[in-house]
């Protein structure tokens, strides 16, 4: 039998840490999807997002800017909205961090464990686990798989309140350090914590590439 | 004797391939740095960028954007205007490509080899040349550093246009593939196609890595 090439959705959430998409851990689980020989698709919510961050002074401005679009930015223009996504095309979906995750495709930044999440999304996460394949997670997306998902086994790290929150929403949290993934098998979800540490770009490398490694092991 | 850190400038020229930098190309060089062991600071001109560009559509948009505050989107925060640069703290200088290069740290994408280059960026590599220590260059960004050195021997990987403009410009062109480098050891300068050519984000990184080893090798 010929061994057939993967195929993996990334999903986005804008371009930048502190209203978007982290864009290294974007950037490198790209690469990691590429360097293991998998193919790639990326995707993104066509909504606005829930704030513009000026990323040189950390201050919110009056600009309006829209999730698909700037997602577009990392994705060279090559993207989808994420309503078009469905398991099938796919061996498996990925979410790096970012605040745009906490902020766009939840509200978990601003409601903790009473967030609720994007619908795209929610339908994304649901029918790919329905469908039995493995999905990823970097950074703070974990927090958005674990309130999906309620009793999801995951990692963010080390941080007390964000794994309360977990917790609170019926989670299971275990702590990690760099470059660590962790697996719950129930539900093929492989989770690292990136830049939920204070971590150096080959760090981010190290985890992005363990989860695209592990979720291409636990493809059937 | 014990081996010194090497520290290298990297200077960014927005965020996204059709208004600023090419994110992939940035973030990837500075992955590159990290992994050869040296430390990076990153840099981009206050200035406001030449428009912006949804980069869903391809089309030009009203909204105004500064390029230092979008850099700042690759770089978390962590930049400095190009006015603070100076070659006494580093040991290199690296342009990653994007239009951003050809649109805001000069007037390439308007003028062609008629074009004029932004003075911060001019001062940055002129002095960089003085002090001796190398200079990497990549995609578009090796035009502009021939209009600044007027008889540099670069290379933008295969594109006719660009090539007779470099001519024009009184430099010389050395046609590449991916993840060549081509050396001007007059001047230090290493330079590589990246998307100049059609390329994919592994053969990026094979050309942001091979200019910061041949960088590395070539620091004093």
């Amino acid at each position: 039998m010929m061994s057939e090439t993967k195929k993996i959705a990334i999903v986005l959430s804008g371009c930048g840490v502190f209203d978007g998409a982290e864009i290294h851990e974007a950037i490198l689980t790209i690469l990691a999807v590429a360097r293991a020989g998998a193919q790639y698709e990326i995707f993104a919510p066509n909504i606005p997002q829930a704030h513009v961050v000026n990323h040189l002074t950390g201050e919110a401005t009056d600009e309006n800017r829209n999730v698909l679009v700037e997602s577009a930015r990392i994705a060279r223009g090559k993207i989808k909205d994420l309503k078009d996504y469905t398991p099938a095309g796919f061996d498996a979906l990925i979410f790096p961090g970012g605040f745009g995750v906490a902020k766009n495709l939840s509200n978990f930044a601003f409601y903790g464990s009473n967030c609720t999440v994007n619908a795209d999304v929610e339908r994304a996460v649901k029918t790919t686990v329905d469908a039995g394949k493995p999905i990823g997670a970097l950074c703070i997306s974990p927090v958005v798989i674990a309130k999906i998902l309620g009793d999801a086994e995951v990692t963010i790290g080390q941080d007390l309140d964000t794994a309360e929150a977990i917790k609170k929403m019926g989670g299971k949290h275990i702590p990690s350090s760099h470059g660590d993934v962790v697996v719950d098998p129930r539900y093929k979800l492989v989770t690292s914590p990136c830049y939920m540490l204070d971590a150096t770009i080959d760090q981010i490398y190290d985890g992005a590439k363990n989860v695209v490694e592990t979720i291409l092991s636990l493809i059937g």
